[in-house]
C-alpha cells in the first residue's frame, strides 16, 4: 500500500512512518518542519536529541533496508500538496500535519490565525486534492477527544441518535471544544464529513486522547531514530510533562484542582490504532469516527501515579496545584465510548508503574538538555481575571 | 449607539447602514468591495445600477442630512480590522463581511479556500479585536439556516436539549451543512460560541433564511441609494432569480423536483430583525442564536407563485425542472423553530402576490441590464456523475 504521511517528521508522524515502512508499505513523508520551528521559537527543545529528517531516513535505510521518501513543503500553500498527491498516488493518507497545541493557539491573534489557517485550509486543500487525484484513497485524520469538550451526557463515537418531539435522527455529536486549536479540529471534522457525503471520499476521523510515552520498538533500534519528546507548557502533554518534571526535581504542575478527566493512550497504541484503521478502510462515501484512547484518568491521578513511580526509584516528588491557565471545568461528568477500535482488534497497552519508571529512566538519560524556564504555564486562555466557568 | 457594519456595501449591508443611520445611530461601514469584484469576475452584474460607496454616502447625506463614515479594507488581512475597531469603538458590530454564495464556494479549490479563509479568519480576527478593544460590544453575526441542513427532527434555535442514556445536557444543535460556504458559517458559529464562553463576549448568531426583495424604504428615496440585486447562478437567490427570469422570458430554473424546503424572508424584515437584535443585546458571555426567517416554502411553490403573479400581469412564464447541480435532498422533513425574534417584536412582512408583482415591476425598469448567459446553473457540487443522495 502507498501511504502518505503528512506531518511525518513529528512526535507521532515519524514513528508511524517507520511502522508502515517496516510492514512493507511504500511510505512518503511530508513535512515543513513547522513543529521544530515553533518549539525553537518558544525557546524550548525536544528532550530527546532528534536527527534531521534526511538523517532519520538514511538511518532507517541502514537499520531496516527500507526506503522512505520525503517531500518538504507546506500543505496549506499553493499546489504543493496537490502535486505530491498527484505524483505519489497514495492509497492511504495519514494526516498529522497540523498545529497540535491548545496553549500555542491561545497565545495571540497571530497564533490563533496561524493555527486555524494551517489546520483548516491545509485539510481543505487535502480533501480537494483527493477529490481530483485519488478519490478512492482512505484519509486517516488525526482529530482529538478535545473536540467534544465535557458534556453532561455520554460521548459517542462521532454520531448520536437524537429523539426530539417524537422524531429521530442520527446526527454529528455536538461539539463544545475548549481552545482555538480544538476548534480547528472541529472545523476539519465538519469539512471532512462533507467531502465524504458529497464527493464520496472515505475517511476515518480519529478523536485521539492525550498520548504519552517516549519510545516505540522502531525508535529503540538506533539513536538516530528517536522521536521528539516535548515537555514545555506549550507542546508538552500532561503525563510526558509530569515525567520530565519529576526527573529534574520540578514540582508537578497540576492545573487547578486536577479533576479534569481525559482519555489517554500510549504512543505504541497510537501506532497500533493507525495500522488497524488503515487495514480496515471505510466504504466509498463513509465518514467514520473512532474515539482513540485506552484509559480515562484525571490530571491529579496522573500526577499521583508519577509521584509514586518516582518514589519507587527513590526520587521525592512534590505536586503543585497551580492556578489554571485554561478555561475548563475542573469537576465534570466524563464517559466517552471507545469500542470501535477494540472491535477491530486493538490490544491496549495500559499505563503501568513499570511503564512510568521506564519513561523516567529514558528521560534521565537526557535530563541535561531540559530548559527549565519553559515549563511553568504562562499562556492564559483569558485576557484578564474573569469569572470562573459555570459548573 | 456606534454601529460598525462589516460588508456595509452589500445587498443587505447598505440598507442596514442607512437604517441605523436614519435611526440616529453613528454608523461606520467597512467593505473591500470583494462582492462587486466577484460578481464582475463571474461576468455578471447587479440588476440595479448601483452607485459607488462614496456616492452612496454622499447621496445619503443629501437626502437625510446624516453622515455615514467608511473604512475600505479586507477584514482578514493584517491589523486593518483591529485598527478600525480600536478607533471607532463600536457598541454593536453587524457582520455581513463574508463570501455569501454556496455555488461560488464550490467552483474550485481556490474558491473554496478563499471562502473559508475570508469568512473564518475574518471573523476570528474580529473576535480577537473585540476581546482586545471592545469586550462589551454586541456582535450581530449573519449566519444561515443552511448551517443546519435538513435533519429529520425539528430544528431548534441554536441549542437542543439531548437526553441520552438517562442523562441530559443542552448542547449546540448538530450541523450538517450543504456546501463549503455553509461550512464556513458553521465554523464561525463554533468560534463565536467559544469567544462568548471563554472571553465573555456577547453575540447573536442570526441563522438567516433566503432573503428576497429589491427595495427598502431607504433605497426608494433616491436612485443613488439603490441596493444591489443579483440574479445569476452564483449570487442570485431563489425568489430573486425567478423574478428576473420571469421578466426576461427565461424559463424558471427549478433544481430537480423543487421539493427542497427552506425558510424565507423579505429584505425589509432583515432590517427589522437586525434592529430588534441590536436593541436587545445579550448578557456578558451570552451566545444567542435566532433563526431569522418568516415563512417556509419549497422551491417549486416559489416558482409557481412567481409564475402566477407574472400571469396576472399578462406575462406567460414557463417552469423548467433542470438537473440539480447541488447535492441536497429534494424531499425531506423541515420544521425549524423561529420564535425568538417574534417574541422580541418582529412583525413579519409575508410574501404576497402584490409584493411579487411590485418586484416584477422594478425589475422591468432595469431588464435591459440583464446578462443572459450567467443565469443557467453551471457550477456542480460533485466532480462527476455519482449516486444520488440517500433519502
Amino acid at each position: 500500500m502507498r501511504v502518505l504521511i503528512l506531518g511525518g517528521d513529528g512526535y507521532l508522524g515519524w514513528p508511524t512512518a517507520m511502522r508502515f515502512s517496516g510492514q512493507g508499505h511504500e511510505v512518503c513523508v511530508v513535512d515543513n518542519f513547522a513543529r521544530r520551528r515553533w518549539v525553537e521559537d518558544a525557546g524550548s527543545n525536544s528532550l530527546t536529541p532528534i536527527a534531521s529528517l534526511d538523517e532519520r531516513i538514511k538511518a532507517w535505510k541502514e537499520v531496516s533496508g527500507k526506503e522512505i521518501s520525503s517531500s518538504v513543503g507546506d500543505i496549506a500553500e499553493g499546489t504543493f500538496l496537490a502535486d505530491v498527491v498527484q505524483e505519489f498516488e497514495p492509497e492511504a493518507i495519514i494526516h498529522y500535519g497540523e498545529q497540535p497545541s491548545a496553549p500555542w493557539s491561545m497565545k495571540s491573534v497571530d497564533h490563533a490565525v496561524t493555527t486555524q489557517e494551517n489546520n483548516v485550509i491545509g485539510s481543505l486543500k487535502l480533501l480537494w486534492a483527493m477529490r481530483e487525484h485519488v478519490p478512492e484513497a482512505h484519509l486517516v485524520k488525526l482529530g482529538t477527544m478535545g473536540e467534544y469538550g465535557t458534556p453532561n451526557i455520554d460521548i459517542e463515537e462521532g454520531f448520536i441518535e437524537i429523539e426530539h418531539n417524537g422524531r429521530k435522527d442520527t446526527l454529528p455529536f455536538p461539539k463544545v471544544p475548549g481552545s482555538l486549536y480544538h476548534l480547528s479540529k472541529v472545523h476539519d471534522s465538519h469539512n471532512i464529513h462533507f467531502a465524504c457525503r458529497v464527493w464520496g471520499l472515505r475517511a476515518t476521523d480519529l478523536n485521539q486522547g492525550v498520548v504519552y510515552g517516549i519510545e516505540t520498538p522502531e525508535t529503540k533500534l538506533d539513536d538516530r531514530l528517536l522521536t521528539r519528546f516535548d515537555y514545555d507548557e506549550l507542546f508538552g502533554t500532561a503525563l510526558n510533562r509530569f515525567a520530565v518534571q519529576a526527573v529534574i526535581g520540578h514540582p508537578l504542575t497540576v492545573y487547578g484542582n486536577g479533576g479534569q478527566t481525559r482519555g489517554f493512550l500510549n504512543i505504541v497504541d497510537t501506532l497500533q490504532c493507525i495500522s488497524i484503521t488503515a487495514e480496515n478502510p471505510p466504504a466509498e462515501g463513509e465518514f467514520r469516527v473512532f474515539n482513540q484512547f485506552t484509559e480515562v484518568f484525571n490530571v491529579a491521578e496522573l500526577a499521583e501515579k508519577v509521584r509514586h513511580a518516582a518514589g519507587e526509584l527513590g526520587v521525592d516528588v512534590q505536586v503543585d496545584h497551580v492556578s489554571n491557565p485554561r478555561f475548563e471545568l475542573e469537576e465534570h461528568y466524563y464517559n466517552p465510548t471507545h469500542t470501535k477500535l477494540l472491535e477491530l482488534g486493538l490490544q491496549p497497552t495500559l499505563l503501568s508503574e513499570t511503564l512510568i519508571e521506564s519513561m523516567l529512566g529514558v528521560i534521565k538519560d537526557h535530563q541535561d538538555r531540559v530548559i527549565q524556564d519553559v515549563i511553568d504555564p504562562v499562556t492564559q486562555w483569558r485576557p484578564s481575571p474573569l469569572n470562573e466557568p459555570a459548573a
